[in-house]
């Protein structure tokens, strides 16, 4: 075993919690003495322990002279839990292998300082890639104060989010579906746009065999048509549904909606909303990771201007044709095809019938 | 080793002479004694031996009391060859393992006919689906007398194959253009619009490293537009290349055109081209395969009619957006989703950084 084995296995361990610890970011630690596993655990829950003390609890004394695989740099400050820094100079620790620093600019560095002021030998980068690429959201979050936007959009093979008679049901296999249910399962928000809920009437909630986490709805809907019996703002959730509008939209239609429950973001006093301005919105309110369900309007947008972080393309076996079917992407679009946008790091898989494509866009610079 | 890795062995024997055996079928053979291959051979080319003639060779005196594996029925008619069926028989061939019938309903039996009544043994079906695939093409070609059309599509990630300016250069990777050139290689026609040929003047030769063998080029050009200057008539090629039009168009455009060597086919005495007339045509000429390297308008055109008997789609990493972009497929387009055209037995591969999938499509019948 190495230390990237012992890393690995750390890394398995935090993905435990995936889509459990916002706005904190996901943490495993392996506690290993003379190549034997002593102690491990992740962190549950934000506000909850953090890994290196499960971990420490279950190697209990033998902790002492041990070395500590821990994904995440140690903390290094005194918030809902101790610094786990001086946790682990305590319990006598001899060796600290970290996959990745501290994102935040801010604290970086400083618990591994600690550390090695105590005598701790420290050793920083192991499986440092996959350390990011695990805590993706975190990183965005704290490093830009904006959430992290997976945008998914499910196509036919020719490109098509809908005929031009407008239908869209079913688009994408039944496995894929179920896919996206363990996306809202694990982010902390869902954005549509007001289109997709005149149409569908969508609930937006995470239905899975085993239950699942309701994210925060975000409905786009700058003239605030929705309707007040849309089932998204009358059905049983523990999360709860936000209307972004325009300062300009109807006083008396945000009240009602306020009635409702439904909390109102005016981002915006121009025609349309503001992207930026709500993703600022949504970031206050601690969500971190938006899922886009977009129709084609919404999705065109947070591309066009370069808000899309994460990109899930189910695309179906299928062919619908039609000059006048909606296409996956519209708006303004690029003029030569190398000012396109790369998606890059992507993976392949099949699910069901359905291809995923999952990646990551690289916007041009100009 | 069972029937099964003989067979195996058999059709790897056969699809070395892929695309070099039009209009007839590739086939392969092994001639096993005791366990041992004792003689293996395919077809090379049209006119050719046939792959029995080839095993049976090598194998000699040795062939008394052996086991033949043949991809496909022997033949037991007279044509540029005597028929493989006899010629087993003479050898003193003990049993034959077949993977297919032969696939022209005329003639499917009468070479195992012949075989059982000489008193060999046979089998048939070992690997069949495997055989049916290799030659999906002769099949078509011999059931329907119509070429087996292959669509070949290079798309964005959003179904675009060109910006809203036309830009389209380039869409897939270089490995994806000379995925293409060895498709170009393997078939006996190749079909784009005027449309392309206008805005691109291609040369729809074969370039790969080792040559390769140029395909027949055949434009729908219905007024006639094009530029008596276009390389695909004015170039080095030992292939020619035919104009399908309308009967309505110049005759005095069409007599330069025949005298710069081109041939011209009138395919349809309306205002568009009559696609199932020029499949006939070309089935005539002996163009069994046909890869359509359409721009929108002919890949949807082939699809609306049901032509198409195999896709080929790369889909690049990219997204280009736009309303006004062009999508891969266009045309009338369906209603409603479970109306569109399903695309089967699809495989999914990586070809550099573009994602190829290659399927059936499956047209609904109404």
């Amino acid at each position: 075993m190495t230390d990237k084995d012992y890393m690995q296995r750390a890394l398995n361990l935090a993905r435990q919690a995936e889509g459990r610890t916002s706005p904190n970011p996901i943490v495993g630690a392996v506690i290993v003495k003379d190549g034997k596993v002593i102690g491990e655990g992740y962190h549950h829950h934000a506000g909850g322990a953090h890994a290196e003390v499960y971990a420490l609890k279950e190697a209990g004394n033998e902790a002492r002279g041990a070395t500590v695989y821990v994904t995440l740099e140690p903390c290094s400050h005194y918030g809902k839990t101790p610094p786990c820094a001086n946790t682990l100079i305590k319990a006598g620790i001899k060796r600290v292998v970290i996959a990745m620093e501290d994102p935040n600019p801010q604290v970086a560095g400083s618990g591994i300082r600690l550390l090695n002021q105590a005598g701790i030998e420290t050793e920083v980068g192991i499986l440092e890639d996959e350390a990011r690429r695990a805590n993706e959201i975190f990183i965005k979050y704290i490093t830009t104060n904006k959430p992290f936007v997976i945008l998914k959009n499910a196509m036919t093979l020719d490109g098509k989010v809908a005929t031009k008679t407008g239908d869209s049901k079913w688009i994408s296999g039944t496995e894929s579906r179920q896919l996206v249910h363990q996306l809202r399962d694990k982010v902390d928000g869902i954005l549509v746009g007001i289109g997709t809920v005149l149409a569908d009437n969508p609930r937006l909630t995470t239905r899975l065999p085993q239950g699942g986490q309701d994210p925060t709805r975000i409905v786009l809907d700058s003239r605030l048509r929705i309707s007040l019996n849309a089932d998204i703002i009358n059905q049983e959730s523990d999360a709860k549904t936000i209307i972004a509008t325009l300062k300009s939209s109807s006083q008396e239609k945000k009240k009602m909606l306020i009635e409702k429950g439904v909390e109102i973001i005016e981002a915006g006093a121009g025609n349309n909303i503001d992207l930026n301005l709500l993703l600022d919105s949504l970031a206050e309110r601690e969500i971190t990771s938006l899922l886009v369900e977009g129709g084609s309007q919404v999705s065109s947008s947070f591309l066009e201007e370069g808000l899309v972080d994460k990109l899930y393309y189910f695309i179906a076996p299928k062919i619908i044709g039609g000059s006048d079917a909606i296409s996956v992407v519209c708006g303004e679009g690029v003029c030569q095809i190398s000012e396109g946008i790369k998606v890059v790091n992507k993976e392949v898989t099949l699910v069901g019938e359905d291809i995923l494509v999952v990646g990551y866009p690289e916007y041009m610079t100009n």
